[in-house]
This record gives structure tokens, C-alpha cells and sequence, in this order.
């Protein structure tokens, strides 16, 4: 066997201000190297346990069954399409942006009827748009709603669409991918029956599982259904009887590694604190927000409801997009985003989220972009960025 | 958020000697601690491309795709069913164990016609079998083969079914779950189509990637499907787009550091050398078989169709299955695997896999058994089984 070239593994040490992965703690990477155990041995099931726990409380629930699914988080959107729908179902998705159409796209091909209504890309879903349709299709069975809209940071408020979904009786589907570990998810209080995430956001872990969050309405349904989900490998009856119970099945083989540094992330979570975390991701948001303003950029979301993990930028007429992604991170060693499909060129998203949410972080990407964005064609007050952030930060204290 | 206690985590160094995870060397573990950066980041692209190009040679093939399915080797086997096949077709299984009858579920789910031939647990398939169907059924669209069934260490011989295969212009799917990295695959000579395998048996990486394999004839039928697959996550058309090409197309977010531990795990095996690696595979297990067999013990499948990384050992009479296996763990640290459905409390599987395949772990296991056997109630000859291994060690030299 030939090797295309024989040099040693060396990725740069970036730091990741884009929307996702997120630079992880050293402890958490140290979590991946300790020795891989059977996926049946009584101390993995015993960590499996505890794993849970901690999940279903960041999610905020009590009662639910929640576990790391093993894929990225497109993979826990697809267990909650999957494994909630039938092909003779209808869904609801309220999108307002790429990956609520992500969704839509997901339950058509899970064979179940597919209504959706649209927010313009950087608005919110409009609750009556939701009511009007829930109204008139008495049928529709699950409401799909993304809480935190990656592709344009869009925070979704839900207290109007939970009460709808109270109200109609739909099961309650949220993708939490960008705001579990940053935002409350509050599954219990707004009733939500299926939330799924990502552990290379705000949860503090690398790339590589799904957690996932059902209530118990989520599990009669599933309990219920006529035909087993077309999916296999993301069956959460069958996932349901390895991570529960007495008696474990054995289903698949658990990602080892991925497991141990979402616990150590999980543990930090709760020496942060719930509320601090929270605020932590706030205020670094706030902070990059004036100062990009300070700067004379326009932001895409109005910070009524905002992610304030995730920044959308809009580009200066003028200023090449990639030139100026590239130059920051052959330059500074940084990776922001750039905008996707309809948004592609006309926003930068920038991730201040997890271990990369540091106040250190946003002066650094303050001070590239005085650097940088005169010498691409858009002169700014120099200082006057930073400037503006650190005031937010001395008024946070 | 209250943990369910504060203990470190703190798995125990285990010997793995089990249907897998196998243990990893330190170099792979190390490549787990890398730094983690963009799923489009031009460095990582080049790690994708070299990861393909190696995963290509590994599975015997020139012009193939080949990539890591972001999900354990169930999901590359649920990737292969749900890519080749469409509701309307039909689908051959060819299965001897559990895995194979694993595929015929999964082939079931995806709304094909399955016809299932099987042999006995710890049996191979007969080709004449899979031939009558393939002459009574010319819709058969896919023979799908377990190259090595963990459920019972039954090795599938290849080359009448791939002449089948050929003869009746079905594609061919192979599960080498368990073979990859310890016995040649062949892909291009035998007309393997579709290929898929895990990261921890016989590769020497952590559980969490599916390594994949598809010919040209395979792709093409991926392009030319009346529908989209139902699995959005693990559809290889939309997959190629980031794999392949280019301008790489985002699907989802790659699982950074387990990309990594494959990356070094096969550039192992490239310093290590194809040939040399099956061979110490086959050492081993030889050593392995001799030394049971040497204690009196008897194993469920003849030399002529055994898989040497993993051994199944019918338990004695009057043996109790379960207290073995857990005093192996608690006094020798070592875990081994047990039986899977009907053959559950009968037989115990033992890998050498990957890592954990070398002289010292077949000794100390021998030791171990020659130590607690008598104490369960089988007398054996002590020193017999190291020496009968020893013995094939010296002439293996």
C-alpha cells in the first residue's frame, strides 16, 4: 500500500469562530484518550447511565429519554423524522432557513406529507402563519421547528409555537443543534416531544454525535407505530433497548471515544453552571455584535432574536468574501463562515460558541477585521471595534 | 444541574478480546488529541483525499469511491442497502449468523423484496444455494454476502459467489465488518460493488466511522435511481458531492478527530505492510486454535472457513458462561465476547483483532483459561494450551 505523500498528521491549531466545529477544552480532548472499554462492560453501561442523566437536564426535562446518537447532528434530525412519522403522517415545518428546509427535505423522503411554511431568511417563523395551517389541517401530526437557525442566527422564540403545539396536539419536533449548551431548551415547560443537537457547538465536544431528547408522549408514539422506521441504525426502539433498561441489546457498537470527551464536556457544563454558561455565550455575543456595528457593518438579525453564538454579517459591498475568510485564517489562523445558498457571499457567520466563546476571541476577531477589511476596500475607525466591545465587557461585570 | 455523581472518568486498561472494539495503539489514540478544524478547511480537504485514497487500496481497489460513513459499521451496511436498493427491487441475502440476517432486516425496511439463503451458525454459505435463486429470480438486483460473520467466526469463501455474482449481473454487497485489515478484500478482482466495514475490529481505530467501498457499477446505480434514498445522512450521492470533486458541497459536519484516528490508524497499517498484517492475523488465531484445542476445548468452526482474528469456542458442559467471562474481566482484566442468540451461553468469541492481535495476548488468555477453567469445573492440562501456542509461534517464524 502506497501512501499519497508521507508526512505525519499536522492540522493547524485554528481558532474556530465559524458556525461549528468549536474549539474543545484540553480536558475534553483528553477525555478521548483514555482506554476504550466494551460497549457491554459494566462500567461503560454505568457511564452510559449517568451520560443520560446529565443530557436529559440540559435539556431540560425530568422524565425523557435521552442519549447520544451516534452521527453528526443531521443524524439526530433524521432519527426525530424518522422515527416519529409514518409514510401516511403529515408534518408541519416552519423553516426559516437552511436547515429547517434541511428538515422538510428529511420527512419528504421519510414518505409522510410535507406542509411547510417559511420565514424570510434572517426572520423568525410568524406564529399565526404556523396556527393558520395547523387549523386547517387537523391532521397534521408533528410541528418541526428549528430553535436555533444556523444558517442565518435566527433564535426562534418558542412560548407561541409550544402553545400552539399544545393546543393542536401535534407532537413538538425542535432542532436544538445551535442552542443546546447556550440557550434553555426547557423541553418539560414547552412540551417538547423530540429535540435533537450536536456535541461541536455549544455542548464543548468534538464533531461526532447527536444527543437527543423525547419526551414520553415521543415514546408512545413511537411504541405505537404500524411499521417499524425504515431507518435501521437510527431506530430509537432499538436504541431505546440498549441505552435503557435492565437488560441491555446490544444494537451497534458505541462510538467509545465520542462518548467519554461528551461526558467530560457534559461535566464542565455543570461546573459552569447552567445560568452562567448562558450568560457567558451572551455576553461575547453582545460584545462582537457592537463592535462589528462600531465598525460600520450591518448585521442580518435584529437582536430581539438574535443567536448571539452565532453572528450573520452582512459583506460590504466590495469586499470579496473569500479573500477575506481566506487572509483571516491564512493570517490570523482563524475560520469564520460564509453564508449558505440564497446567502452565500452576502454574509459572514461568526461563531462565538462553546470553548470558543471567549471575550479574548472577539477582540482577536475584532482587531483582524480593523486589520483586514481597509486593505480590502472597506476603511473603518481603527480601535473602534474593540473599543466598543470592551465596554460591553466592563459593563457586564 | 446536579451530576449524578462527581467522579473522574476513569475507564479501566482493558485487554480487549472481544467481538471488538479491539484495543488501538497509542499513536492512534495521540492522532484522537490533533486539533480540530473546519469540515472545509483546505487542510482537512487533504486529509480526505488522502484517507480515500488509502481506504481505496485497502479494500483491493484502482478507481473506486471509497470515504468513512460518519456512523459505526451498521450505518455503512444501512448505506449499502439504502443506496443500491429501490422499493421495487429485490435483494438476495446470502446470511450464516446474525449480521447476515441483520442485512436482510435492514434490506426489508427499505421496502425491496428480500429472499434469504442461509447456512447453519458456523457454517458457510453453499453457492449452490444463492445459485438456484439467482437462476429462479433474474430480478435479483443484489446478492448481498457476509465476508465475515462475527456471530460465529465463519470466513465466506468468495470466489464462487463474486463468479455469481458476475454470471447473473447482480451487484455484489459484502459485509467485511470484521475482515477489513485482516484479510485481503479484493474488490476490483472479485466485483465487489459495494463494500463496507467498521473502524474497531481489524483496522486498529476507535469505534465510530464505517469505512466504505463502491464500484463505478455501483455509483452509476446510485445516479440513476428513480427516487432519492430514504436516509438523507447517509446518502452517498449527496456524501460524493463532499467527498469527491472540485468544489466540495457541505453535507454534514465530519466527525474531525475520529477522521484523524482512521488517518493514522491506516497509515499503521501501510508501514506495517498488507501482507505482513494478514499474516500476523492468521499467526495468531493459529496459535489461538491450537492452544484451546490443546486444553481439551472444542471450536465451532473447521480451520478451512475460520476467521483467525476471531475464534468461537464452545463452552463445556457444566461451564458457566457468564462467570467466566466476568472473572476474566475482574482477576485478568481481559474481555471477551459472548454468543449471540442461538448461540448465546454456547459459545464464547475471542478476538485477535487489529491491536489487539499479538503473541502476548494469545498467551495470557491461554494462561487465564488454564488458570480458571478447573475452578469452573473443566479440568485441563495445565501448561498445555501456552505450549501448544508457543509451538506455533516458533514455527511461524
Amino acid at each position: 500500500m502506497n501512501r499519497p505523500d508521507n508526512r505525519e498528521l499536522n492540522p493547524p491549531a485554528r481558532i474556530l469562530m465559524g458556525a461549528g466545529p468549536s474549539n474543545v477544552h484540553p480536558r475534553v480532548t483528553r477525555a478521548l484518550t483514555l482506554p476504550i472499554i466494551g460497549f457491554l462492560d459494566p462500567q461503560f453501561i454505568q457511564i452510559m447511565d449517568d451520560m443520560a442523566e446529565l443530557l436529559r437536564q440540559l435539556f431540560g426535562s425530568t422524565d425523557s429519554f435521552a442519549l447520544p446518537i451516534s452521527g453528526t447532528g443531521s443524524a439526530g434530525m433524521e432519527a426525530g423524522i424518522a422515527n416519529l412519522l409514518e409514510p401516511e403522517d403529515t408534518i408541519l415545518v416552519a423553516s426559516c432557513g437552511f436547515f429547517g428546509d434541511r428538515m422538510a427535505e428529511m420527512a419528504r423522503r421519510s414518505g409522510a406529507e410535507v406542509i411547510k411554511v417559511s420565514a424570510e431568511w434572517g426572520q423568525a417563523i410568524d406564529p399565526s402563519l404556523v396556527e393558520e395551517q395547523l387549523k386547517a389541517n387537523p391532521r397534521i401530526k408533528v410541528l418541526g421547528v428549528t430553535h436555533g437557525e444556523t444558517s442565518t442566527g435566527v433564535l426562534q422564540p418558542l412560548e407561541e409555537l409550544s402553545n400552539l403545539a399544545k393546543e393542536y396536539e401535534t407532537l413538538f419536533l425542535l432542532d436544538t443543534v445551535t442552542t443546546l449548551g447556550a440557550n434553555p431548551i426547557s423541553a418539560d415547560s414547552l412540551g417538547i416531544d423530540f429535540a435533537f443537537s450536536a456535541t461541536q457547538k455549544c455542548v464543548g465536544a468534538p464533531p461526532g454525535l447527536a444527543p437527543v431528547n423525547l419526551s414520553q408522549s415521543a415514546l408512545r408514539t413511537i411504541a405505537a407505530r404500524k411499521q417499524s422506521p425504515s431507518t435501521w441504525y437510527l431506530d430509537l426502539g432499538l436504541l431505546k433497548g440498549y441505552w435503557q433498561g435492565r437488560t441491555r441489546v446490544y444494537h451497534h457498537t458505541a462510538p467509545t471515544t465520542m462518548i467519554y470527551s461528551l461526558w467530560e464536556a457534559l461535566r464542565m457544563i455543570t461546573e459552569e453552571g447552567l445560568e452562567e454558561r448562558y450568560a457567558r455565550h451572551q455576553v461575547n455575543g453582545q460584545a462582537l455584535r457592537s463592535g462589528l456595528i462600531a465598525l460600520g457593518l450591518r448585521l442580518l438579525v435584529p437582536s430581539e432574536i438574535c443567536l448571539y453564538q452565532l453572528t450573520s454579517v452582512l459583506i460590504p459591498d466590495g469586499v470579496n468574501d473569500v479573500e477575506l475568510r481566506t487572509r483571516l485564517r491564512e493570517e490570523y489562523n482563524i475560520e469564520i463562515g460564509g453564508g449558505l445558498n440564497q446567502l452565500q457571499g452576502k454574509i459572514w457567520r461568526i461563531g462565538t460558541m462553546g470553548e470558543s466563546s471567549s471575550a479574548s476571541n472577539v477582540l482577536l476577531l475584532l482587531s483582524a477585521f480593523e486589520n483586514l477589511l481597509p486593505r480590502l476596500g472597506f476603511p473603518v475607525d481603527k480601535g473602534s471595534g474593540v473599543s466598543a466591545a470592551s465596554q460591553e465587557f466592563s459593563s457586564a461585570i
